[in-house]
């Protein structure tokens, strides 16, 4: 099938508004939120309404040999849903309706469009809670969600989102649909598919619709925020927490040049003094007598491991504020320039190793690196500033960001922790699953899509 | 290669006392504790002692294209471990070995031959704990554990064996080995393999090691009894308990039947009353204040749902007596015949109505049927007791294990909630997949097993 006849099938089985072809308006589909990456022109760009145009267009694509590159809202840091030259990129944004709630079991039914805010607004007015919250929730989608097992600030407590995931729907290679995984809480009927596809990237097949398990709603946090004069003495307080078996609800972790940072977007003194080096931001959602009792020994391992500055409150609107300065550090570092965000994990005893050499990679290359990251569970996601017109800087930061990846591994980590592999660290996948690990992914890609049409040269390449 | 010339290399590579073929000795490892499974002769039942001998004989498996049959200490309940005419039944018991707890990061790396209550004692001398707590847990393996996905009293809050599981070690079909997965909390670096393989029942490669989360040890629970007269009012207490966000840490529900095989066992009133249709014992570990609390509200909820008995102690022992009669119910009902005991998981708000279907097969097939289950969950154990010297009465126990699948899919349930599908549930396991589902499988499988020489026929049949 000519490239012409495949645009005429599109419109013709989905409707001539749901395909876009004018390269004004596809280029805006045609990139994620990750600088790093390669992203090419697309043939279309295809928005459909229902399950049965997602089928459609599946089929269509796979006569014509054209390959797939589904997206969502597109704030993926991977380059997963980045556009190759000539394919078709398939927007789930349209499919966004909140299929069901059922209080009494604990679970909704949500298709992939639905803006990550929405859907935990929704199943909040039940009295229920949904823990992934990658820090683009309020315009991220479920479905992107799924496809990169996004994690956030709640996985140091509630896991990330293969975790909440019971169930799914998903177009397959030839088209057909598999209805995998369960509406009970347990279930062992065959394989685990459903937990196969999330954190697939759009390269097994096409996720419409999602059965996930809610948890009841926590209580308003109490947060504590301690100042370090050293990172290692920061990081010997998260190991003594996971030591001392303390599961708060949030744990982050700021270095020197996040707080400088934030201090300068802020216009204020966060509190943590000109020689800190490191900030603790902690908080307990257990409730009451509870979440004090658990403030009380967070805050007692920060001092014993030698913060010079601990403060607890279980004031919402305060907690939220000492948050703040976490939350915009992203925003913050634009100050000095365009930043490029990493996302290493390491073991959580690990993690101010990570740190010194992250900031001897900026010494090395020249250029600010702020590390910001999710303490509790090991998470860091150091964060390389550079000058977008400048040639040189962005080389240089291309060179820290494989750095920061090496020294992960190194300290017995993994290359992404929650952005995924996407089009940037392929080579990297490669050296972390090793070459036994890579050829059991191309043996299950080739038995589900064996024409390698969704969303080739993602996460690896086929041999 | 001929069968004795395969026997030859094994006990070349493995050593003669690893390979046996005393058919007085190898009929005790072709059957697990199933008795519908069909269970066959083995050619020889092999013993390695570390992971070079179970690559060995996968080779030298593959190269006399005999299948493979894998098996821990033969707890299972599907017959998944069941030997087939002429395989090699591979026992995994003697990789023993613990390897490693690493306390700072939560975190132990086990060999399936590990006994699971072993494993629990040896993290617990760490304060960690290892939730997945199987019927069998004074016996099983962990290998066992992982194969089957198990399951136990703890997931209502701790979840099911796959979510502890970080990493895996697998020899696959050509007797390579696959590392997969981490050793840090988070990780999304390629699909989710280690999931895959949890669950699949050896049909897909060895397990070798396995890398788990543990978590902080719970505080000693403090216990719940509550009797009704009518297993709706149990069930709407379930129901309630979810509904209100209450999490315990354990939920068991005992229907009439169990009560009273329990009462005889023990030979004591368990204080239930004569007209006691439904028990209801639940715990929580959650300590001090917070358990009294939970017990608190527990005991409300049953009193509002009608219960006639309710009584809670925060006494260890006291508690434990009261489990008691839970953990005795299949023994007991070795009072009355042999048993069969079924698997099904459904919404727990439906848990009463599975029940009333239980009474209802009972009488259409003139059996005894006492139902266990964990409530929490909804992943309720039908327990159909018959006359072993008794044709008749076998065949109908054989009809009221798939009448009570037939209600609990009728139910939105699934055909297994820990038990897995094995060699006697294969035909249930296509109905609940469907045509796609199963197609999915068959693929995984090729791909993963091209010779179809891992457990072959137990889950489902290759096309």
């Amino acid at each position: 099938m000519s490239d012409d006849a495949l645009l005429a099938r599109l419109r013709d089985d989905l409707g001539r508004e749901a395909v876009l072809t004018d390269t004004d308006v596809t280029g805006s589909y045609s990139r994620d939120m990750m600088p790093l990456a390669p992203s090419g022109t697309p043939l279309a760009v295809v928005l459909p309404r229902d399950v049965a145009g997602v089928q459609a267009t599946v089929r269509a694509c796979a006569e014509a040999k054209v390959p797939i590159v589904p997206r969502g809202a597109g704030s993926g840091l991977s380059g997963a849903a980045n556009a190759i030259d000539g394919c078709v990129v398939l927007v789930l944004t349209k499919l966004n309706e909140i299929v069901e709630v059922d209080a009494g079991n604990r679970l909704a039914v949500v298709q992939p469009g639905v803006v990550n805010l929405d859907f935990r607004n929704a199943v909040e007015k039940h009295g229920l809670f949904y823990p992934p919250d990658p820090s683009s929730y309020d315009w991220c989608t479920i479905g992107g969600n799924l496809s990169t097992n996004a994690g956030g600030l709640c996985c140091v407590k509630y896991g990330v989102t293969t975790d909440s995931v019971l169930g799914l729907e998903v177009v397959l290679a030839d088209g057909s649909l598999l209805h995998t995984g369960r509406r009970t809480v347990k279930g062992v009927a065959g394989y685990d598919l459903a937990r196969l596809f999330v954190g697939s990237e759009g390269t097994l097949g096409i996720i419409t619709r999602a059965t996930v398990a809610l948890k009841p709603l926590p209580q308003a946090p109490a947060t504590l925020v301690a100042g370090f004069t050293s990172t290692a003495a920061a990081g010997e307080a998260v190991a003594r927490v996971v030591r001392e078996g303390l599961v708060p609800s949030l744990m982050e972790i700021m270095d020197a040049a996040s707080i400088k940072a934030a201090e300068a977007y802020l216009k204020t003194d966060i509190g943590a003094g000109s020689d800190c080096q490191a900030l603790l931001l902690c908080q307990s959602d257990a409730g009451g007598e509870v979440a004090r009792r658990e403030m009380a020994a967070l805050e007692q391992i920060c001092n014993d491991c030698g913060a010079d500055m601990a403060y607890a409150t279980d004031d919402l609107a305060e907690g939220n504020m000492l948050l703040q300065a976490r939350r915009v550090v992203l925003t913050a570092l634009e100050l000095y320039g365009s930043w490029l965000t990493d996302d290493v994990c390491v073991p959580r005893t690990r993690i101010s190793e990570l740190i010194a050499g992250c900031q001897r990679i900026s010494e090395e290359v020249g250029l600010r690196i702020a590390v910001v990251g999710h303490a509790g569970d090991g998470n860091m996601h150091p964060t390389i500033v550079y000058d977008p017109t400048s040639a040189d800087e962005f080389a240089r930061a291309q060179r820290a960001f494989d750095a920061i990846l090496e020294v992960g591994l190194s300290l017995g980590g993994t290359v992404t922790g929650e952005h995924g592999v996407g089009k940037i660290k392929r080579e990297w996948l490669e050296r972390e699953i090793g070459p036994v690990g890579l050829r059991v992914h191309q043996q299950i890609k080739a038995a589900l899509d064996p024409e390698n049409l969704f969303n080739p040269g993602s996460m690896f390449a086929m041999p």
